[in-house]
């Protein structure tokens, strides 16, 4: 099973591919995709293109995208669904199933409690992975950390239904 | 000039397509996309590919899009932001030009005022482009109401330009 984990944003989205083989986690390729161009909608535009190329280079067959929740600046956090919302129709047009997995979700996966601080959660990913070098982000550590939380649930899924079996 | 409004949304997403025609405003087409699929990844690719659609048929030179503010139901803002991030995406990938307007912008430039009630703004919208039947929901006259506001600042700073050219 391998998963794309991606922390969306407008000028800077967080992606990491994760693989589950016999249960051992290996990262794949984790990175940064930075927008170009002058306008939102250009740089959505580049966002989509890029994280196609990300799609069709990795080959995942699921995607996990940060759920969003409106803070307090309200300006940044339309930009930001905008961003997300191209996550979700990259993966639905590449026919992948996605999830969304909101930041307590992942930091409970990862770290094992909700309250973990985002150095605590960095750490984590490269402990699970065995990073040799640190993401280059803190957005490509939380996509990491995405794509761990869907391999959890999804082996928490597989589990249960292979009890329901017996 | 030919513009395409979009007043965007997950589920429902207005359109109206307006032509300038040496100052008189033509209503070239309008209605309402309504999204399908059963998860919000496939909604937003369902309406990805029927505005790509609207914009081939109809084939505008600009696209007016509504500027999203954070209200009461920051859920629906989330999802409505993923919408508008996908109707500028459709814009940019077709080449287009893409402004984003507040209600206010659109309210001033159809009725006069920014404090014109939905019905108001609908009435107007009928009056300015002659319409012999109302627009089949809201949405597709706030769509209307986006694009005669985009034409409304062009032919402003037309004029400005060509005062300044003489």
């Amino acid at each position: 099973m391998r998963v794309l984990g991606v922390d969306p944003g407008l000028t800077r989205a967080g992606y990491g591919v994760v693989e589950d083989i016999k249960g051992r986690l290996r990262a794949i390729a984790h990175g940064t995709l930075r927008a170009q161009g002058d306008t939102v909608a250009s740089q959505l535009a580049t966002l989509r293109s890029r994280l196609a190329a990300v799609v069709r280079e990795h080959e995942p067959q699921a995607v996990a995208v940060e759920r969003l929740f409106v803070t307090r600046n309200q300006r940044t956090a339309i930009r930001v669904g905008q961003a997300s919302g191209i996550a979700l129709l990259v993966a639905a047009e590449a026919g992948l199933e996605v999830v969304e997995y909101g930041p307590l979700q992942v930091k409970q996966a990862v770290v094992g409690t909700g309250s973990a601080t985002k150095d605590q959660v960095g750490f984590m990913v490269g402990r699970l992975l065995g990073l040799a070098e640190k993401p280059d982000t803190a957005d490509a550590a939380d996509a990491l950390a995405l794509a761990i939380c869907h391999l959890h649930s999804w082996k928490i899924t597989a589990r249960a239904n292979a009890g329901a079996a017996r």
